[in-house]
């Protein structure tokens, strides 16, 4: 059986009719295949570490591991509400996320180490369960070759190699936070030759789209 | 060394002045004694609760399980900001409490399972650990006879019987969520004969107040 | 597949007939349906109990962690003898019995957390697995207005109200050791909707009695 | 800080004096070194074994199972009695009770995995924790040079050699039900040379003349 | 579903042809079967040991632990081969064992605990599956009657009592590491009554033939 | 207490004095500081990999699983050699870094997830426990600012900022198997403002005179 595997991010636990379209796309998909959910941690986890920091907390473990957490707690609203297809618990290594697959159609995480994004933690997914494709229903539409917060002429890309993106990135050129890719879920992508597609979470529907082959975001291509 | 065993209202956590207070009176203390911190789910709670409802799910099983996650989140805060003393994560049992508590100074901890308010499992680890007295720096000031929300002549207790407090609780004449404590805290309370003292989390030194005996909200007497 | 979810009394592990009688409905039903057994912990808790306090334990919650160390030695012997059906351990938490069914027909556990009934348990259970009813092979026969055993004009209920038989509890006209049922229990019976059926252990095909909708024993209804 | 490793039969837990002395003993060593005790399954045991029999449980994996978890119910008596002193859980693995004794003075356990008797646990505690000798409060006062009960002759022995014992055992010339160790204890001692003390459990008071360098019951040096 | 219980000889890692059919045969077999699997340490863990005896560890404990590891290390390229029907972990307990059988094909395992040789892991795991006949793919083709190295009339033998073949290793007529099975994986068998066939791991197809009921190495019959 | 956090290549499992030798420095540190080890895979984990590559995986994420394994074997072999200072165990996460520390003197992990490097492990235990400096015993002397295998001017350098060295090896000047570093790891230096000074392994005394201040390799300064 297939396995789809997608990143949300943190930003559509804040989007309620965004969040229950996309419960219903992944129920959906559960009928006839497995899916991983890598959930991002959005508003709760930045206002909780926003409370560390101004209590004095300025260990990146520390900030990370609450980041975490805050992203397993929307892991978690999205493990009850996908019912009975998701394995009851958030897990907490890629083993256990292996386990998961083992009996449930679904399985959704969050982060699950210290410095590492939830990208990275997307492709590492991918690479275990064998996925050649995955999916990314981002905060922003498309991959561009410039900050476009700051570059007026920074263009939508609609077809992207890695290692374009990544020499992108390590120029400065587009800011990791924007690209919503950092290089290390690019070099897992590379070495695993995974194909990434992003596309807007405002339409989960998206997600369909993609798996079907169509490109409504950018993909990101493993050269 | 004595254990103290502290219930902190998750209010605490929106309140950034109180929260740094608090901290500030845990650390003071871990330097003569062991501290078990159990923390509420506040408002974090309450929010992902809420987007689990709108997403469907009606279960008290997992809408428990999602507040319960919410309030370890809250506990991860204060670990993180309690370091080097605290046990370098959020035990999830009880067991694990005993655990920490015999290599750490401080152990901080949220809910532990479904179905049981935080003032039972204030209580339980009191009873785990043998203390006599615990101390819930709550929402409200004090413990009254009547609801104050609608009873216009409720009155503030300073010392009640638990036995007392259960049969009004029993009889509905205070509310479970304003009374702070359920019938199952009070249950333990009696059977292993411990005191509660209950103050406004607005003034963390409350804690150290009612440590030295005084009872700056009010005192229910295992009776 | 439905799950049914049912408590036997720690009685039935003194009672070779009755309990190998119960060891074969439950495989019976294991061919249709998921089930879930509580086993309570009977007389060897009590004597392990015995023993802890006749060494000077006081505190409650050894003498409950005892209790239910019991009553999982009393549930491995229900697991050992519903192979292969039965997932091969005892869960200790929720979590695990979730897991548990997610890839065996049949989990049997036994208490959970000090300080809470194996009724609570039942419940519990109720709710986590979405179960509308549950049953009770109990260590009597009915549900009484009264302590039948002080009060010779006690009387057997065929069907009683939760918040009735909660009312009386509180008010002490039914002792908790012989109505079976704690308030915790009730609680989680009125907050998810679940009707408890009791009759006594004596007779397991009560069990399949009550499932097909009869009612040899009492029947308490969430209202 | 020396660490004692003792086993105690499983029939003190039918003594209630001899076990309320044994207690006492476990808690003043306590003041001065690390203790590992090995609590045996005794009447427990057999009862719950029994029952799985009758249920018609013929598997050995599982009547073991049982055996242990019964052994671990016995700990748990000895873990709470031996509160603030004792490791607060039973240890399930020779790890764990490693991990047990790097932070709690006491750590009480009963078996550990199916097939193996409790004085090879005995032995392999000792391996672990790097112990020169052991002790053993067994159900006889000696090891005899035959099976007593059905050989007029056999005579107690104060000293005898693990290769000679080994040899009687192989022979079957002492029944290893009576020997109190299997080959495997034997096999233990021999390759990391660990001296065996053997003395009756009825005077736990034993356990500190074998300490001291007496032998009030046998010794079996490891040639 | 059957279960086929098999152990493969460390060495076999060492032999690159071998090694690939084997997993050849163990791929076929999990269409249909069950296979649990398990690894030897060899030539890994005969160098990891030699490492720490090195380094001063003569604790047979922790020799004994590298020597587990090596062998897990062993079972983990099994795993990774024999995905997607592997259970995608190497279990550290028969529980462990019990539950990835219940929802994968393939277990892969390599020791479990100090002091136990992998050929009493091989008939632990046949008792808890309820196996009647394992498979020893080993490092010599037959048993024999004495050792070959030394003895030039030592015979192969086809069949033999488990029972003969005890009294020969008690008497130290076959040494243990030649007879390939310990007295305490023997008594296993004895006890559980399963049949032990042995062949050479150089022809892994001896696995399908033993599995057939043929016999290309030796037979040891529980009697 | 100060946590000395080191990473020693796995090269030094094949080089006995060399091993010998940093055991003995280890072991002297752990009388007045805490020590954290990160031990390499080396040769063990590269056979390992080509075994399972030579079966056919090539599944990134099992090659991996696969190399921490190996490294955690390297680990094994210290922590056995480093009793009773060590914790009993290897770590496999971070969070278990952390407890083992509140405990024990010293820790020794492996890799930690797939798709890290054990630089990116030195680091991120570095942050964990608050090091403002790490030590890494190096397969090679020195970094250079070229491969020198292939490059006859590469010139070694004493002192390198973290930035000059993520440039380099984001142009591809230095391969990242030559520089020991990784991206992740300059990044987490930078991220936590931590210092890395490498030296070889061969001279295990380099790990004193590092954390004296001295420079016996390359120092990597965070800017």
């Amino acid at each position: 059986m297939d396995t789809v595997v997608v990143k949300v991010t943190g930003k559509i636990f804040d989007d309620q009719e965004a969040l229950r379209r996309f419960v219903d796309v992944v129920r959906e998909l559960a009928r006839e295949r497995r899916v991983v959910v890598v959930a991002g941690g959005g508003r709760v986890a930045r206002e909780a570490i926003e409370k560390a920091k101004s209590l004095g907390v300025s260990s990146n473990y520390w900030l990370d591991e609450i980041g975490i957490e805050a992203s397993r707690l929307n892991a978690l609203i999205l493990v009850a509400s996908l019912q009975p297809f998701s394995y009851p618990g958030v897990p907490r290594t890629l083993g256990e996320v292996m386990h998961g697959l083992a009996y449930s159609r679904v399985v959704v995480l969050g982060g699950l180490v210290p410095g590492q994004s939830t990208a990275a933690v997307l492709l590492e997914v991918a690479e275990a369960v064998g996925a050649r494709e995955v999916y990314d229903l981002s905060a922003t539409d498309y991959v561009y070759d410039k900050d476009p917060r700051t570059s007026p002429d920074a263009r939508p890309l609609k077809v992207v190699q890695a290692s374009k993106l990544a020499e992108w990135l390590k120029a400065g050129q587009v800011p990791g936070d924007y690209a919503l890719l950092d290089l290390r879920a690019l070099d897992i992508a590379a070495r695993s030759r995974i194909t990434i597609k992003i596309a807007s979470y405002k339409n989960p529907g998206n997600l369909i789209e993609m798996m079907r082959g169509g490109n409504p975001g950018s993909t990101i291509i493993p050269e």
